[in-house]
């Protein structure tokens, strides 16, 4: 099962394998204490707001978090550990993996189904082509070709790691630059969501290749209906169930604390239940946040900004009094994102800073892995590109690049591979080196093509 | 030195000795995925919110939270052991922990110096002869009556277990019932601090007398030096510096993200200066709470509604304008506590719940125990009544009551005292009970007392 629960410990694996053992040495568990973490979380939070900076030079706010996470993970070659604990703690990869979610549970409750469905055809396809065209692409051309003399389950293992998607990083860049609502944007989302089903079914049958030397087709089956179901079961009885659940609730309480926990809790289970299908919790937290709709939450208050409208406008004229409360209703529906904003300004940074923290410099001075990774990294990212070509008639670029991104998933594709001994770790190096060039990339590309278009 | 931060990992120890082995053993750190944190997450946040029910009685919402926890943490007693991994989760304990640093930054910034020291005097008051009555009661009284047959130093252990005063139950329960503006809740708040300083002074004594018979003035004196070198200097110099900080910040970038992060960085930094001197995260938070000031923030934008609230104003008559720029002005000036109340709404049920989880209703079946442990605790409250007279011309009642709670700083007297051997098993027992019955009676009898003034 894919699972990315233990993604962050994969990627310290992954990203870091000569320095992992040493600081693991260097730091156990419980040798820092609570105030320690708080410092550190302060260092993140203050360094992922100073790198902001970048929003100067016209980049995404996710670059700058992404950078200077790789500047603070590599300080170590300077000879400066003191933040080296970071990397095996615990209670960081979790605030970081609540980060991802709480981002994508946000994302859901500013999109919304009517718009994912007009889109859906076409999420679809270049879903099934961002599959089709890296795998075929990996297996059968790049993998032979530039590292020969591997068996057949190498490249197997090479092809299905380039199909992954890692939507995190796209959807801060289309959310910093204002681009959410775009068809662009949406196409991503849906294909992102598809893509991740289509990873689990993608895994199960390259597992079971190299393992059983066969698929058996009646467990695939199964997979794909848990998948699916869960999908469609979370949006379905998601829908129906909102409004009473609000309602419900409202009776037991109707402060905005309860409205805040109503939300997060919805989108905290539905992570939970994703990640039990063998889905990412990103996954289950942005169907989520699709269902929530502000019209759940009217049995709710408001918060005291608003209150205090609907008081001045009791004593105005008609026409300001409208006017009033129509500013009053347009932050009313604002509200449930206001309210998990400040759970994002605290835990999306966490993510972005340590999947940069994680990415380790000296993995790119070896240059022959280098120059093979470097056109593994073309392959990656045509396969992608050619995805796009199925967006119909927006901006097929911006689709394409929007997809590159291979972050967790890829990694634990090629993880799983050399735990099956068929990825050696030359080819997991390669593997690396392409999620980390798919993830510093995309930004600042995505970033151009936004602007032009 | 007095750490509270490994505070539920000694709660767990202390109130369910029986339990801990078995379920440590039962539930591996790494045992459970962060899908099913997040599900515990949920739960504990919906159960503190169906708990909330309680405000139909009139009583403030933390005694829910306490008792649904309470509730939760024996639902094992009914053979039902589903959540017994939380009692070892080191995530949650972090969060709880997290929760009430929150909770004391929040209380900070809804207090301001100005008000605290027009009480300091009398805060002062109420602290020294908090710390002083129950110790004489606990040492020289309680202790040989109660407890016949122990050392001297196991008296003198119970004495300083009695001096502690846990503020975030006394404080919850003030801000539930929106009286934190009160002089009875500002002098409970700054006693508190003050006890924490005393708290850290009395256990440098204690043990040292345990351990070598004898005192060493330097030694205390440097520890005393510390912490009020740590008070007094978080208070100069970030009440100097704060403004600088927020103009320079406000520089890099102006938005409520910024906003946001420095507050929250600020209380964290100081959290952990707090708990490198020996005092607890708490009184570093609130501490910084008490610094920072909506002025601080002056550079930065204001929220959405706000900005549409200027805007309306700019079209209207002169009379309007100034309304409605009043309430504009009214909510900036709550902003910085609003932007920090979603991360409250998340974080501190869970630290008032998980405190109820870790009271193990079983210690309460000894009946010789609990019967001398009664007795403990009516000293217990009787020697904080008595601090209560030196709060001047304010309700007294409100302010001893307020100072009973013992919570996890009695506790770790506690284990410090087991651990010297000091503090046999018995004694340790009635100590528990001592602080569970001081953190679960304060809620309702103080509300009954806040109500009726």
């Amino acid at each position: 099962m894919l699972r990315r629960s233990k993604f962050y410990l994969i990627l310290v694996l992954a990203f870091s394998p000569l320095v992992t053992l040493a600081s693991a040495a260097a730091a156990e568990p419980s040798a820092h204490s609570i105030g320690v973490v708080f410092l550190w979380l302060a260092i993140i939070l203050l360094a992922a707001k100073l790198a902001s900076l970048v929003e100067r030079f016209g980049q995404p706010a996710v670059l700058g978090e992404l950078v200077i996470g790789v500047l603070l993970g590599n300080l170590y070659l300077l000879g400066i550990h003191w933040l080296e604990p970071l990397r095996t703690s615990e209670l960081i990869s979790f605030l970081a993996e609540f980060g991802v979610v709480i981002l994508l549970f946000q994302i859901g409750l500013e999109s919304n189904i009517a718009q994912m469905k007009k889109v859906g055809v076409r999420a679809l396809l270049v879903a099934i082509l961002g599959v089709v065209a890296p795998f075929l692409l990996g297996t059968f051309v790049v993998g032979p070709w530039l590292i020969p003399g591997q068996e057949f389950n190498a490249y197997l293992f090479l092809g299905a790691t380039l199909t992954a998607t890692s939507v995190g990083i796209t959807a801060r860049v289309f959310k910093d630059l204002g681009k959410l609502k775009t068809n662009e944007a949406q196409i991503v989302l849906g294909a992102a969501v598809i893509d991740d089903v289509l990873g689990l079914i993608i895994l199960a049958v390259v597992s079971a290749i190299v393992t059983l030397g066969s698929v058996s087709f009646a467990g695939i089956a199964l997979i794909t209906l848990k998948a699916l179901g869960f999908l469609v079961g979370a949006i379905v009885l998601g829908s129906f169930s909102a409004p009473y659940l609000g309602h419900w609730f409202s009776k037991i309480h109707s402060g905005i604390g309860m409205k805040f926990t109503l939300a997060l809790s919805f989108g905290l289970i539905l992570a939970y239940l994703a990640e039990q299908i063998g889905l990412a919790p990103i996954v289950g937290a942005f169907a989520a946040g699709l269902v929530l709709d502000p019209v759940h939450f009217r049995y709710f208050k408001n918060n005291q900004t608003i209150e205090d409208l609907h008081e001045l406008a009791a004593s105005q004229s008609d026409e300001l009094k409208i006017k009033i409360m129509a500013a009053a209703e347009h932050n009313s529906h604002r509200q449930i994102e206001e309210l998990i904003e400040p759970l994002a300004f605290f835990l999306v940074p966490i993510f972005f800073v340590m999947t940069g923290f994680n990415v380790d410099l000296r993995i790119l001075a070896d240059l022959p892995v280098l120059g093979i990774a470097l056109a593994v990294s073309v392959a990656a990212f045509v396969g992608k590109l050619v995805a796009g070509l199925a967006a119909g008639p927006v901006n097929k670029w911006v689709v394409g690049i929007g997809m590159i991104p291979r972050g967790e998933v890829g990694l634990i594709f090629a993880m799983i591979g050399k735990n099956l001994g068929v990825v050696d770790d030359r080819l997991f190096s390669i593997i690396v080196i392409m999620v980390i060039l798919s993830t510093l990339l995309t930004p600042p590309i995505l970033t151009v093509l936004l602007k032009r278009s």
